[in-house]
């Protein structure tokens, strides 16, 4: 209940009169359920959650105590026009609401102006609880798995996909959820991370400034193909993980035999650009500092021209906050000027991508705490 | 082309000067490639592809000649503004665009109104062409494997997640994606189908009224969870399937050892219910029909009250049509009065789901031709 009320708070600093909620990521941070609902959140007072279907097992778990069963948007109405019997701001998620529903909405709550109410939830979700920095802690540890899958697995002869697929199979039967949520409605991005190997890591599809991999098919045009990775080639594993609703995401880089030096000589370099970013990952400081520090860095060490991709294929970002989505605020990305705050939960991953020639991948989820950064991942910082 | 082409007729018929299409499934369909673009398609004249990044790849996969490399709304808007002078309206994908960009796209094209154009996008996609149903047939190959997956592994013992896991191993080894498209905003189900057995399979969670399982966790109530299958349980398998971007949907369900009468007597209603549907499944009919012959054999059988759900989780469909994404029209729901034609590809899934008891599933993806209905699922209509 204290996140509502926080809400609540900032609502009406904003002088929005009420909110109506319905993506389900946010539903289950202030109800506690991911069953569909609608949940009214006056400026003051108790809020109501609607439930849209399944009652009894919306009723197990969430803590709200006002419940309504209909999914109807006619009952939310006649509780917005007792509330606020002139009018005002209503606050939704217009960044993920599709436009068809916002505009049956705008018809029904007329005399109400509708505002975004996403920024203002994403920033109270950006601070995380202790309860939620466990959570993560936990989701974490399976990253072992996912390591151990590589190192028994990984040998010249077997192909991106039928690696995809041990890592997979293990994860999955250590309670990995085979979704992850992210706030993109164009998002069309495999759930399974990622493993590219030599051929494929230095393509980048345009789906994100990142190692992509070229998948198997135009229809999908990302991740793990069916190429085969060879004596001495290196392989990225980068994979956001889902477990009980609170992600992680990290990335090792494998070779399949020995490295070569210029192998050993990159993966140096993106270790010591990620040792500068995690020097700047404390309270105080601003979300773009950390892209600077590393942007610094691979000036410094000549790797510029292949940091965070290539040509005009290049990402100006160093990482994103994670939680309850996979990409959340803050981007930590060139020039933004959000303060880092305690608890804040952002994964660092700085990269290297050479066309013709492949790529090193390492990332790391951390926890801001007053003292710096504490590191989740459960894999030491290694070329294995 | 022949399909923007069709396009093209349909909107001179409705008076829409052009469309932007901007969702990945209909990019793909039109201009052969997922990566992240605009597509411009006045009524009248030649489409322009706009590429918001990795033009190179870009190119390889579509078929379209005239490529812009932006990521902007003004060099569309110039274009539209040139090529309609008049204003008039604009065809945008209003049940899928988030509010955000919509807002943005109106403030931008001041001048034009803004019309939802996917009703006949999706009235098109709905037709499959000979080259599609053949994906279709390739797709509907890799239940084989999940089926075979089952038969190896279901023993009294394994829990639902690792079983899932097993079944995945195997279809992502076999080429199938990790991910499967839904047209809906809010969607949270998991991407690897659905294994369910006697303890999880009666409990119909909000997020669809059919087998949901429960999960593993309230931030996630859908899907495999860790509960153990018993000597003599049913387990349902129902799986949407992802390989080239063409998905089908298939369901089974198997006994761990010997079946009792009462669960042999729902299998046996359960596929009378689906031959009484299929037999509807000829050009000429409509979707509705399908739902009426299955309830109408399901009150005969006196099963009307397990039929697709119980109480007030009770579905009124018999199933949807599928192609590009997992669940498009026709939907063969209550009453619709969409005409069934030769080409469309729907899935069939009768089903019955008895409180404390459990649940039989079955569930064909068939292509509906001049002469009937065409099954691919690769896989015996039996109990296992």
């Amino acid at each position: 209940m204290k996140r509502i009320e926080n809400l609540q708070q900032v609502m009406r600093n904003k002088e929005i009169s009420a909110a109506l909620l319905m993506q389900h990521r946010d539903l289950y941070y202030y109800a506690g359920t991911a069953q569909p609902c609608n949940l009214f959140i006056p400026a003051e007072g108790e809020p109501v959650l609607f439930v849209r279907r399944a009652m009894e097992m919306t009723k197990k778990d969430t803590w709200l105590d006002n419940l309504q069963y209909s999914a109807k948007l006619g009952p939310i109405k006649e509780m917005l026009n007792k509330s606020c019997p002139q009018g005002g701001k209503l606050g939704v998620e217009e960044d993920v609401l599709p436009a068809s529903l916002y505009n049956r909405i705008k018809r029904e709550f007329e005399g109400f102006e509708l505002v975004n109410i996403s920024p203002e939830i994403l920033e109270q979700r950006a601070i995380k609880e202790p309860e939620e920095q466990e959570e993560l802690r936990e989701t974490a540890r399976l990253f072992k798995v996912a390591h151990e899958a590589i190192i028994e697995n990984l040998a010249p002869g077997i192909s991106e996909m039928e690696l995809a697929a041990e890592v997979y199979k293990r994860l999955r039967a250590n309670g990995a959820e085979f979704i992850t949520y992210h706030r993109r409605w164009d998002n069309t991005s495999t759930h399974e991370g990622l493993i590219a190997g030599a051929k494929t890591a230095w393509q980048i599809s345009g789906l994100a400034m990142t190692v992509t991999g070229i998948g198997n098919h135009p229809s999908l045009p990302w991740g793990a193909s069916a190429e085969r990775i060879d004596e001495g080639d290196m392989v990225v594993m980068d994979i956001g993980l889902n477990r009980a609703g609170y992600h992680v995401d990290m990335a090792r880089t494998y070779v399949a035999g020995n490295p070569s030096t210029l192998l050993k000589e990159r993966w140096d370099a993106v270790n010591k650009i990620m040792d500068a970013a995690l020097e700047k990952a404390v309270p105080g400081n601003t979300a773009g500092d950390l892209f600077s520090a590393a942007e610094s860095k691979a000036v410094d060490l000549g790797v510029r021209e292949y940091f965070q991709g290539w040509g005009d294929m290049q990402g100006h970002y160093i990482g994103h906050g994670i939680g309850l989505e996979l990409d959340e605020p803050p981007t930590l990305v060139r020039g933004n000027e959000q303060l880092l705050t305690e608890g804040m939960a952002v994964c660092i991953e700085p990269k290297l991508i050479v066309p013709h020639w492949g790529a090193v991948d390492v990332e790391d989820t951390v926890i801001i705490n007053s003292h710096g950064p504490e590191i989740l991942t459960p894999v030491s910082r290694e070329l294995f």
